[in-house]
């Protein structure tokens, strides 16, 4: 092997060092008081997928799309780095850091450490990916952040400090307090904001403000935060961007031609200053790099010696290498009070035409498809490190959560590229959930088939076959073809016993639904929709590239209740006795409401077909409510258009897909469903189960027809008889809710350019209405934008289909098809997404509990697995925790991990704000010992949320504000008591378990 | 200072060997027998100007052109070299590697000397360019090579082996023998010739020859010639060539999407076969590498490293890290046979319609500028190190010999920067003539203004300003408005004392010239043209910017007589006897002859006004000779345009510029001239001089009308009376001349696409046509393309002016304008091209010697120097050569140049061809004392031609050849006598001698 080193070797690595620039420049520089300091930071700002997949920008490949490689990129900084030892570097995604890290030698990678050690290369943010902020779910954005901590810490030893957010678009009260303050960051800096916002910051210098995201930890949770002035590369107008072709280098050569020193220290100078007249403190920091720079180190590095050498020279500012921390550490050095900032950053817009709200929901069908994970059972089966294990889908679901991902603001094949990542861990973990239940249960293994009912994947290209991921669309050949008796296996991911409705495709009439002991559970068929049928018949020929089949006459519905943790197992076979109630469809005939009987009641109208109200029969809650699908046309003409990025509706006003709808009505014991076809291209259903006490709104939508040229924006809208003057309420990621106020900021006085656009949030557990005594809610699926456009109306985007490009570098219009395998126009159509809206009403009082738990079990749905069985191995039942032990209601089992020296990662979220519900919203306590009956626990450690430090080690900085901020309105849990083995958990508390087994 | 290392520092080194892929790779094959061995060659190709200047390539600015900086790449290839030892790297261009190697320090340079030594880092070619083939003279390629290699030599100790042509449009006999294997190279590689040539090549296996470029030197003078199979980037289509959108690495990280070892090996061997069968011997060499690539080495080297290691397990075919040098090595050592190939590449075709003739013309006023050189002063004044000396016309000459220079294929812009660097050098050189004529004569040196009277500056930026650049136009305030009398100092670079008339405007009449003795000399007024005025009007306000006031009334002819490399000063007043002549303009009146009295007779037609007869009164050789201009429509069609690199006419005609011309005769006793307005655009004096054997031809072409929308090829074409059977000659870069056949070469059955262009050659020193008693000669005062459509014809192009770029990426159509100083479109017009053609009819038998004595003549005119006196101090001439001693007739001096030392490099050149003149085709001696008479020569060594080694030290390798060459016709001069001081020349011998002074 290339190895044999010669003195020559040795000559070279003593040159190396001065290598590029460093003799002839000072560039020792650091603080000088009195003086406006320039803080160059370099760092490269590397998507982890965008334009191209993960692996394409990290090995360089696919070149024509954009000639971008992220190996060579940290090949060149490290030979920057090291020759000269006054340069520092940034280094943010964890996605490429650690691909590139496992391919360097020992050598290498001892010097890679002394350099982090020393400060001169620095992680910051460190997650796996610089996630979205609008689009990602909370426990997705720890669990991606959890993964790049990890590995700084195992293989570093470090922990990072800053939080370098400075991509996304739009800014999540989560991301501050959650992701940022209780995850130790110290600071979390990034660039977009309002464009208004932005001016009046220049103003105030307030652009570096003190942001409490949280009104329930408030000033407990805080974190400096700082605006860049304009974006994330250097000053712009002064040609110190480099490898751009409008670069200016410095020319300081006599015996060349265009000697330019003075000048260029003449445009830095000026740069400074301006930056510095609407910045507190004489401290400016100048992010120095780019989009996927730094291929060409030299380029940067060698300018910025030159600089801080000539600019010191000049003496009027004082130039430096500089990080992020030094930077902060500075401004917390001065003695300065800071603005004070609540709530969060929502909408951004670039411009008055630009409010980047369309990707809210862009991409709707991949946003579903994100929302899976199965990785507590690995802990159930017991960790394999060589795998199977869950690793794969932790990767890729954490690369997914890029502000390019599951935001969709990629290119189609990128898309599909993040889809089938997920396919192939989904199919790992697979594996993992096949040996727990073989653990867990005692049938045979072979037949088990993972299937979720809850997602589709119509917009991904042909997976990694799973054998029933297409059961949404009523297709699971073993269960509509099965020769022998059919076993259900459900698996409850919730920390609660739960009951849950299932559904299963089949054939037959004349099945009876049994539990463990051999005692029939009611059950019911439903007739399976024409529209279920065309879509199960398109997307299993594009998906799986076989063709379906016959489609099932059945849904076969019955409840299932499942342990916390734990699984049931069902049998369906033929039977005699108590078989399945067979509905059929019934014509409305004047019948106007479904489901009198349950907890739930809807009403429609007999003349348009439209719901007219929703009353709740156990609370007594009601509304008048009417529902309807309209579109808003994307703007397409000259100048800014509405697309992947940007909601820009061609006008205010949306049209209705319907006027009046039709009206298919199946009645039952345990579900009833109003069918609508609202147009031949959306397709829904009312459902209202038994003892459920809210509707589930399941819809299929698309191909939406863009024939006309128009491109389309499909909204529900809900418009209900609230008077909700102004204001309605959307989640941040999942967690708090947010109240929004119409046609209003809390920092600035809005300029109204956009009343629609400019009034949508983004959601990813719901949104509500409320006058006070009633509220009306609407959880959803995925993530969605959302807006309350007029008094007592709510409506959701559910799905986009743009003609023409948005101008924000993604270069490709929203416009998804799905092919057949063999591909030409005619095998091709618009994309369909399919999903479930969960509706209800309730007193406010109530409200917040409905929406918590459910919220909760939306999110961690049932899982069902499938096999055969001769009829004789009958399997039980089974939790892991202390029989009949369940978490509080208050609760949530967010991480249950198993760590590879045994140990287990134990994540508990409060599920409710201070001062939502009255008896939820209190401190609650957990006991370990019941989570873990069969194993001794020796002790266990609380750890920052990212579990990459002890909690004890998190000491905030303090700073001054210019007004009171929030004070705490929930104490934190007491610590964790060793003796006891209690978790005391204060609302809104999440607090990161690391327990050590005997 | 950035200084202080660490124990880090020292980690940097022990890793930074190791980076890239060092350490998974074996990377260390050499040659395997029995296998293709594909020579893997790093490169990269890095123009000395071309769209941008060379400072701006070498610093990286001006990128919104290109993306390029030589600094980044040097650096770059420097780390990735270092990393691997078995990697390898040539560089070639010095003009960029000396400017990189100054700002290095010296422990990189240190590692770059070991890098060298050790035959990882090859410095190939070595020249300060890539130079020119067509446009260039030989003295020049001599010159600008030297200085490249002297740097090598100086810091490094090493010679270069191996010509790296790879670039230019077409190869030059002179290259092969005298700057191949006269200058020492071993080889000599380059990729562009003819389509079809290849096409023949690919059949014959003969892409590599033993190429015998001269008649004379034959077999002695062969050197070894590679031609690539396509061009200088890896081989097509296989996704090899890196920082290319379409590049496809190797991806072997199993963890990753997209693992394709298998099908890039398989890509690789395909590729290697293929260009296998094509080649004799087992060993093919692929240059990896293309214009200005290697800022991202490590995308090359990595590949390269992954290839290596992967093709080698697989086994088909055996790759390896090489040079071009282990190559040649490799196909030395070969047991093979190699065909002949004598003559040159000439024309250039890279397909039927584009046949790279038009650059022989482009730019033509540029090329009369690059025409310039004043060095041999620096020897007579004494060398400066510190300056004023010579280097910066040495470096501005070098660069400008560059393929995109001279050649007129950049961008306007960098003809500006070219000539820029020529007008500084000139300028410092200028501060080397004015002390040496100081030193050399006792005038004042305060007026001594330097005055060439050969070259048009007309497409040249506002110059730094001499005093004189533009007497050509006629403007000289010193003679024009001389208060005092007029000192006139003419400088004789030859070896050879010289007999010159020269001119200077005046408005007096009643001037007296007198020698240094007093003695007067006879004189003659000519009145200046309004064509000279017009120019003189409009360029003297566009170059220098000031209005040049009242035109001179008259040019003042007068003969001077100079002793070899000398001074005589000349005396110009107001005298009352032995004034000059007056003359004045008379109309024809159908006079139709001129000059009756003179050598030489021109006789022109009373009706059109067209020269009819050339006839020398002297030897009795005459022909009729009609001349006229036309222009070619270049096409800008559809497809291939006619532009800076291609001459594509629109139709193979020539379209007339006037069937008549009127005459308006100056008639006189030194001088007589005929007038000749053809067109607004094109004036024309024919010129005979007493005593002088042949006519000049001074043209001013331009602006070239285009207010039609068709861009014009300017050409002047003679048609004689000479039989001359589709033959015609021309020279190879102004030394020997080739014969050139009509729509035939010698290599392949031509199929002739193009009857004009196809038949263009370039042009130096001259033409001529012969019927073996009688020659017809065109000497050249700059190169031009010329060709010979019809027998008895020769036609020269002077001047284009082209509306459309030809697509070879230079991106700008050749439409030069000239604007004065306030810009705007009304204030400029195309440019003005000003020059002399020389004509002449001899017997054959003393043809050739007209050519080269008076070729050397007009390469090496009468510089002259203007001052004015009180008229008391009266300067006596001078010569450094002992009393009465000149060169030989068929010697020329053509460097002799002053070294840091004080020793003195002195090039001799034979100046005849074996045959070609019955008494000075002979060897001859020169005697070294008497070149030095003042000082005392210690001793002499005969160096190569670039004068970087001892010239015993070259060992041509043998070679096996299908078919007899050419035997040597003329012998070697024996080796330097040290006790006679004499050097011998054998025909076109040239020999390079390093003085030693006591």
């Amino acid at each position: 092997m290339a190895g044999g080193r010669s003195l020559l070797t040795i000559l070279v690595f003593l040159a190396i060092a001065e290598l590029g620039a460093s003799k002839r420049y000072n560039t020792t520089a650091g603080i000088v008081a009195g003086k406006i300091n320039v803080h160059l930071v370099p760092h490269t700002h590397d998507d982890v997928g965008w334009l191209k997949t993960v692996d394409q920008y990290y090995i360089g490949s696919n070149n024509t799309i954009q000639e971008a490689g992220v190996q060579y990129i940290l090949d060149s900084i490290l030979m920057y780095l090291t020759s000269n030892p006054d340069r520092k570097f940034v280094y943010v995604e964890q996605a490429f850091f650690q691909r590139w890290w496992r391919e360097q030698t020992e050598e290498v990678q001892s010097v890679v450490k002394e350099l982090i050690h020393s400060g001169r290369l620095e992680l910051i943010n460190g997650g796996w990916c610089m996630h979205d902020e609008a689009a990602t779910h909370y426990i997705d954005m720890i669990e991606q952040t959890t993964l790049g901590h990890k590995y700084i810490k195992e293989q570093f030893g470090v922990t990072p400090r800053i939080g370098w957010q400075i991509d996304p678009f739009g800014h999540s009260a989560v991301q501050a307090y959650l992701l940022g303050a209780e995850l130790g960051f110290d600071a979390l800096f990034f660039a977009r904001i309002d464009y208004q916002d932005r001016r009046q910051r220049y103003k105030d210098k307030s652009l570096e403000v003190i942001w409490q995201g949280s009104n329930t930890l408030g000033s407990d949770a805080q974190v400096f935060t700082s605006i860049f002035p304009v974006h994330y590369g250097p000053p712009d107008g002064h040609g110190l961007a480099y490898e751009e072709s409008d670069e200016i280098p410095v020319q300081d050569d006599p015996l060349l031609f265009d000697y330019n020193v003075k000048e260029r220290v003449d445009a830095f100078v000026a740069a400074a200053q301006s930056q510095a007249n609407i910045t507190r403190t004489n401290h400016i920091m100048w992010t120095m790099g780019n989009d996927f720079k730094y291929a060409l180190a030299g380029k940067w590095f060698v300018q910025m010696d030159k600089f801080i050498h000539y600019v010191n020279l000049d003496g009027r500012v004082n130039a430096l290498y500089s990080t992020p921390s030094m930077y902060l550490d500075a401004k917390h050095a001065a003695d300065e009070t800071w603005p004070l900032k609540t709530d969060d950053f929502f909408p951004y817009a670039d411009d008055g035409k630009s409010f980047w709200t369309g990707y809210f929901t862009s991409r709707a069908a991949f946003k579903g498809y994100v929302r899976e994970a199965a990785r507590q059972l690995e802990f159930l089966a017991g960790r394999k490190k060589d795998g199977p294990n869950t690793d794969s889908l932790w990767d890729a679901l954490s690369i997914s959560q890029h502000h390019d991902g599951v935001s969709g603001t990629e290119k189609q094949h990128v898309t599909n590229d993040y889809a089938k990542r997920l396919a192939i861990g989904a199919a790992e973990s697979d594996l993992v959930v096949k040996s727990a239940l073989k653990a867990l249960t005692s049938s045979s293994e072979e037949n088990f088939v993972k299937v979720t009912f809850k997602h589709d994947i119509f917009s991904l290209e042909r997976l990694l076959i799973l054998q029933c991921p297409l059961l949404n669309v009523s297709f699971c050949p073993l269960t509509e073809h099965a020769k022998k008796n059919l076993v259900v296996t459900a698996y409850n991911p919730l920390g609660w016993q739960r009951e849950d409705y299932v559904r299963i495709p089949v054939n037959e009439e004349g099945l009876v639904v049994k539990d463990a002991s051999g005692k029939a559970v009611p059950s019911q068929l439903v007739p399976v929709s024409d529209a279920t049928k065309r879509t199960r018949s398109y997307y299993v020929r594009a998906n799986l590239g076989v063709a379906p089949g016959t489609p099932p006459s059945y849904w076969l519905y019955f409840k299932a209740a499942v342990p916390p943790l734990g699984v049931s197992t069902y049998y369906v076979s033929i039977g005699s006795a108590d078989t399945a109630t067979v509905s059929k469809f019934e014509s409305s005939n004047g019948s106007s409401s479904i489901a009198a009987g349950f907890d739930t009641k809807l009403t429609f109208s007999s003349k348009t077909g439209h719901l007219t109200r929703i009353s709740n029969g156990k609370s007594g809650a009601e509304t008048p409510v009417q529902q309807s699908y309209y579109w808003y046309a994307g703007y397409a003409g000259s100048g800014q258009h509405s697309g992947a990025y940007i909601f820009l509706p061609d006008g205010q006003t949306a049209t209705p897909v319907a006027s009046e709808v039709s009206l298919k009505i199946v009645r039952g014991p345990l579900v009833e469903e109003v069918h609508q076809e609202v147009a031949p291209w959306i397709y829904q259903i009312f459902r209202l189960y038994k003892d459920v006490g809210h509707a589930e709104v399941e819809f299929v939508v698309g191909p939406i027809p863009v024939d006309d040229g128009i491109g389309k924006e499909v909204i529900t809208r809900f418009t209900t008889g609230i008077p909700s003057e102004g204001v309605f309420y959307s989640d941040s990621n999942g967690r708090d809710f947010i109240k929004r106020v119409r046609d209003f900021r809390s920092d600035w006085k809005l300029e109204v350019t956009q009343p629609v656009a400019g009034n949508y949030y983004p959601v990813n557990l719901g949104v509500y209405l409320t006058d006070k005594k009633t509220d009306f809610s609407i959880l959803v699926d995925r993530s969605v934008g959302a807006g309350s456009i007029s008094d007592g109306q709510l409506e959701v985007m559910l799905h986009r289909r743009l003609l023409v490009d948005d101008g924000r570098g993604v270069g490709e219009a929203l416009d998804e098809v799905v092919c057949l395998p063999q591909r030409n126009s005619s095998n091709c159509e618009g994309l369909t997404v399919q999903g479930i809206s969960y509706i209800n009403v309730n007193p406010v009082a109530k409200a917040a509990r409905w929406r918590r738990y459910e919220g909760q079990k939306k999110l961690f749905p049932l899982q069902l697995y499938f096999g055969t069985t001769d009829g004789e191995n009958k399997i039980n039942g089974f939790t892991p925790f202390a029989s009949g032990y369940a978490l509080p209601e208050n609760v949530g089992l967010i991480t249950l991990q198993a760590l590879d020296n045994g140990d287990a990662l134990l994540r508990l979220a409060h599920l409710y704000e201070a001062d939502e519900d009255e008896d939820l919203s209190k401190t609650v306590t957990v006991d370990l010992s019941k989570l873990f009956p069969g194993r001794k626990i020796k002790s266990a450690t609380e750890l920052s949320l990212s579990a990459n430090q002890e909690k004890s080690n998190i000491k905030p900085l303090k700073w001054t504000i210019a007004k009171a901020g929030i004070t705490r309105k929930s104490p934190r849990g007491a610590a964790l008591d060793a003796s006891k083995m209690e978790v005391e958990l204060g609302c809104m508390e999440i607090r990161t378990i690391q327990i050590h087994f005997e």
